[in-house]
């Protein structure tokens, strides 16, 4: 434990004087390209609002939810954690403010000494900070008479934007909230290099999560006990206090349940001897996201099956990071990890009776990958930018509908590659009764993998001039697994 | 790691057997209270709201701020985890009636197979399970006329019921939201007995995870380290998903902020040799909270100020533990510790000039341990009850008006014992700007310990017949903890 008590990655993830020059930086590039694509307007100003304190409420109590996190784009452009703040770019002068809460006598003692206003000058690299409730009359002062404000819809959610700004006075200015939401989207989907850095870093600690579960897990333990592990690992050697989503801890059948661990199915079975188990889980580091997917037998040891499966996922991974580079559209990635699966499961024996290009067409990839092959990651997990006015819209068609973009690859778009099988039974019975589907299976081999839950390997990869790099630092063949994990469980008897 | 991995406490704690019978018993009582003090209406049915998944959203993402955690009086009655439900009692035919959220056929692969409604019967002990959609309708086939619902405000936030219930067809019903606050959260305030048991593993499990930290602090770790080794425990040993509320790891100066660790004060110091520990960390265990301090140095040699501060915030302690019981108001007991500190700041040197009842009167007391003995401890952190139409109203001298109720005890409550000793530096210099105050303190003194932090002391208790019984199992002595740290420091150079 003393030894890595802070590692390089620790010191990194947790350099403040690196992220406030990161966003700086973010804000700089904004201004910038907001001359040509934002507005023509005179005395205009972006207004961005950071999340609420109340929207952490637990309830009618007075704890919250959990610790706060801050609203994306806000924190995309300010870098600042602390809630009930707002942020304003003023366009003409190039100048940055950030409003931040007012601090009471009483509130002192609780959520600690006032601090001078200088004080967040010099942290988050900003021009101005003032006070909120000083907001419209310091926008008065500055003579900004426009406010470019967020309002959109989530691609992946399909919730509009949760905080429409608002403050009194606000109506003395001229609101436009037509372009600052895909002007900013836009903007996120290509890293900054040094957001690329710091993803780089954020996922290697999540991978070493990753490996520190596999050299501990062993049949009789619980579900829950693989997700305390990848939490803690993360916490005390990468200074995370949040996951970027939900931790799947998924073994034996609830390997086919893609977000198994929410709180109806809450990683609580008991690890038995010849399970395969799923495991997605990425920690948050002040506030850009990993995610990652490790699958394997939970006794180190892969059956026969097991590993028939294992490596047709791994071989549809490792082709798509082959193929990925500029110029390429994502959707083709998807296609091709497709094919991968398909012509496996043919060699397997699930799919017969037709080429793979019949298979194909009638859309048995997605029976068994019923996901898309990937998402943008960034300050949020599903990471914004997926479907744009700009960007292709959703298509209808099995399997590809699940994509969460389908945009052409470009350098500096950081995105995830998760393919996967799996044996979920709502989805192969509705493909039974499907005839142009249920004719290519053979359910008596079908059968032998039914109920073995699913395989999934999901990568986190930027996209560089030339191809990609990989993240993700993971042991991944089927004979390193064996090794790490039966070294592991041997250590520990 | 392995040898633990299904500890007892692990077991007890996610044993939902256990679970569902104990929340079983708190519906029976329910019904069995209900006769008297909530109504005599024929027709008439308790219905309460789960909390929804759409208040764990992200913002706009379509990720959760955090694993969705239930609102409390639903979890009270019913003892179910999943959002989006409704809960109704039949008070007539004392029957209860779950009612769970629509599974369609697409979620299915995301979410997990749809249960038939009869494993909720057999999981939740409930008598019927419909879905959401058939609550109108059912409660007409059942022929009730009258809803006794929530409304009523947080004692502790102010803030009003958080969910009002409502679906379509509610108007079809005569609502009654005057009395279910109140006689719920009369119920909540004594535990049962299964709730005690459940309360003790609970707190037991956040000691050991106390100690675990203690077993491994040491200067040049950063406070982020103490705050990810509890968490790790607490999951890995309690299965825990969730802390009670956020971790408080204040080292040095910040020991004198009360909530510090919230995001803008977010546990990012590194330790010192020379600096004191305040240590708030508990966690929840299926929605039970615990909630424990422990101060110490994090070199583990207590140097002569640091124990005479220790041991006078122990003193107030015991004194207190020695003298609950039911019949002794919880007011009598805070003024208590406030005396015992007091008498104890006369010794160290702080105060000087008078009596121990004249500085008493001056409110002394309070300028140094500026907030309430203790609080409820159930389903929340600060549970429910602290004032009601029945208990006696939130007084207004400084001091007692931060207590968080001024009852009797009974056997059954359960409360934190939490005195402490702060130098807060906002605090003291109001306090000096206060002639009547002003003129009790030796500056002189109290300079030698400003910018030192605090020192709090917080154990988890349940009242019972004859005085009370400490959940919490932590060496507390000064020469018990100095051997607890030296020794773990010793063994891992
Ligand atoms: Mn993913
Ligand atoms: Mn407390």
């Amino acid at each position: 434990n003393q030894a890595f008590q802070d590692t390089a990655e620790w010191k990194f993830l947790n350099d403040y004087t690196y992220l406030a020059a990161m966003h700086h930086k973010i804000r700089m590039r904004a201004f910038d390209e907001a001359r040509t694509k934002l507005t023509p307007l005179k005395h205009a100003a972006v207004l961005v609002q950071g999340g609420t304190s109340a929207m952490f409420d637990l309830y009618d109590t007075d704890c919250d939810k959990c610790v706060f996190r801050q609203e994306a784009y806000f924190l995309y452009l300010f870098g600042v954690v602390l809630p009930d703040c707002f942020g304003v770019m003023d366009l003409d002068k190039q100048q940055t403010l950030l409003f931040v809460p007012p601090v009471t006598y009483d509130s002192q003692r609780w959520m600690g000494e006032k601090r001078p206003l200088s004080w967040y000058n010099k942290r988050y690299l900003v021009d101005e900070v003032f006070e909120t409730g000083d907001l419209a009359k310091i926008l008065k002062e500055k003579g900004i008479e426009h406010l470019h404000t967020l309002q959109g819809i989530n691609s992946d959610s399909d919730l509009p934007t949760s905080l429409s700004p608002d403050f009194p006075g606000i109506d003395e200015f001229k609101k436009h909230d037509k372009l600052l939401y895909n002007f900013l989207t836009e903007l996120r989907v290509i890293k900054t290099p040094q957001e690329v850095d710091y993803l780089r870093v954020s996922s290697r600690v999540s991978s070493q999560a990753h490996v520190y579960v596999m050299r501990h897990v062993k049949p009789g333990m619980n579900e829950r006990h693989l997700e305390a592990m990848f939490k803690a690992y993360t916490a005390y050697f990468g200074g995370s206090r949040h996951m970027a989503y939900t931790c799947i801890c998924a073994s034996g059948a609830n390997g086919a349940i893609l977000h198994y661990g929410w709180a109806g199915r809450p990683n609580n079975r008991t690890l038995v001897h010849g399970d395969m188990a799923v495991l997605d889980m990425g920690a948050e580091y002040n506030g850009y996201c990993t995610d990652i997917t490790r699958s394997y037998p939970v006794n180190g040891k892969f059956t026969a099956n097991q590993k028939l499966i294992y490596e047709a996922v791994l071989d549809a991974q490792e082709t798509v990071l082959r193929a990925m580079k500029p110029g390429v559209r994502w959707t083709a990635m998807h296609c091709l990890a497709e094919r991968v699966i398909i012509e496996r499961l043919i060699q397997i024996g699930i799919l017969v009776g037709g080429t793979l290009n019949e298979l194909d067409e009638a859309g048995l990839g997605s029976v068994f990958m019923p996901h898309g092959l990937g998402h943008f990651l960034g300050l949020n997990t599903h990471d914004v930018g997926g479907y744009t006015p700009e960007a292709p819209i959703r298509p209808t068609r099995p399997g590809i509908k699940y994509l969460r973009t389908q945009r052409t690859l470009e350098a500096g778009m950081v995105i995830t590659v998760e393919p996967g099988i799996y044996f979920n039974d709502p989805t192969l019975d509705e493909a039974l009764k499907n005839p142009n589907q249920a004719r290519f299976i053979d359910t008596k081999v079908l059968d032998q993998f039914r109920g073995t839950g699913g395989v999934r390997i999901e990568d986190d990869v930027v996209v560089t001039s030339t191809g990609c790099e990989n993240f993700t630092m993971i042991p991944v063949e089927v004979n390193e697994i064996e090794a790490l994990i039966s070294e592991a469980q041997a250590n520990s008897e």
